[in-house]
């Protein structure tokens, strides 16, 4: 079973190929390039380097979000139009699941709190930790303030690694709480293709068709037409 | 400063560019396929990927050994390669120290237990523990066998985290002699290009033309020759 993962919830964007679990080959780069133009050749890149081409690939997986609204639409787009010539199917996978993959790096007993800097003072974020060599869940994938996710720490009073591009973010706000988390290493510390594809494994493929963002909130756009209807509604 | 480090030690190949000590992006895989025909282009479609030429790169970082001759041999010469044309400096790196760098995610107190397959019932090896946030060696690179080595890591009464392509089969030869290393989790476990370039940031950049590969023992047509020799003196 050969998985072509893909991730771009983020600044950096990766594409991995795993074989029956093991990882084959990765790209990563978090070099400020827009995703629409780095990670579809990344892909591509990645394959040829590896001699094997999209016909050989039996699933195509994709970090669905949450994350940056455009990385995340880049992320299923790409893989909805890898997908699409080949007919080939495709599994979503939670942005947050597929970084918990990091915490196999993580000391045993650590709560994996995976961290995405989602702007208006919240994180995307879900609590994991790790049994039998996988993350399990503590929580749902969630939008959540730093001084809540502080509370829900503290209570646990359990040593925290933070992972995901938010960590550093996090980090600040919980140690401002008085916890002290540990920083994932850099060399693991941000979201990749890896886990999606580990996340993925085991998933029921479906068609790329069926793929969507799941984007956790409203985008902004949306929050302002929202807004613009109601003080319409109030005004009338 | 923008290092590109390259590496093929052993069965995995890397290539990777850091910005002044920080991942911008790297390319690694184990697909089985000769470093002689994938380094170089991954190489290449690193850079094309991030937007970046050989113009850009300050220095050419590569881990010059020890490890597998012919990937030795492949590393330092595609180096040289890419050094040539645009007269760019090169530093020359221990396998065993890049691939040390992955220990940072090693738990605390930790020995990080460098391996490699050197066949012939030894190991490359090296150890090392983390200290300031960057590897600070305890032995030189050596040839040892693993029994020689568990005698050493009995006596130090330490936790050993094991990292590179030969971890695995030294974490069986360890068990035996009753110790308990941990193996390095799979996402770290290799050595990789962003520890070569860890490695080599801080060093004195020489010119391509000084950089030889270090193989700390003989090859094996080294060796025939020379018990040939011998063999013809012992006859005379």
């Amino acid at each position: 079973m050969l998985i072509l993962g893909l991730e771009s919830s983020a600044k950096s964007a990766s594409a991995a190929l795993c074989r029956d679990g093991a990882l084959l080959a990765q790209v990563f780069q978090q070099s400020g390039l827009t995703h629409s133009r780095t990670l579809l050749p990344m892909a591509e890149d990645l394959l040829k380097n590896a001699e094997l081409s999209l016909a050989d690939v039996d699933v195509v997986a994709v970090a669905h979000g949450p994350g940056s609204f455009t990385g995340v639409r880049i992320g299923v787009s790409t893989a909805k139009g890898l997908c699409w010539g080949l007919e080939k199917p495709a599994v979503g996978v939670s942005t947050l699941e597929a970084m918990a993959w990091n915490g196999l790096c993580a000391p045993p007993e650590n709560v994996i709190c995976c961290a995405m800097d989602a702007r208006r003072g919240q994180f995307y974020n879900a609590l994991f930790t790790i049994a039998d060599g996988a993350p399990r869940r503590m929580t749902e994938d969630r939008a959540i303030s730093g001084a809540d996710l502080a509370a829900e720490l503290t209570q646990m009073a359990r040593p925290i690694w933070l992972v995901g591009d938010g960590a550093a973010l996090c980090r600040e706000q919980l140690c401002a709480a008085g916890l002290e988390p540990a920083l994932a290493p850099e060399i693991v510390r941000m979201q990749s293709a890896y886990g999606v594809c580990r996340a993925a494994a085991g998933r029921e493929p479906q068609s790329a068709e069926a793929l969507i963002p799941v984007y956790l909130r409203l985008s902004q756009a949306e929050r302002e037409r929202l807004q613009r209807i109601k003080d319409a509604g109030g005004g009338a």
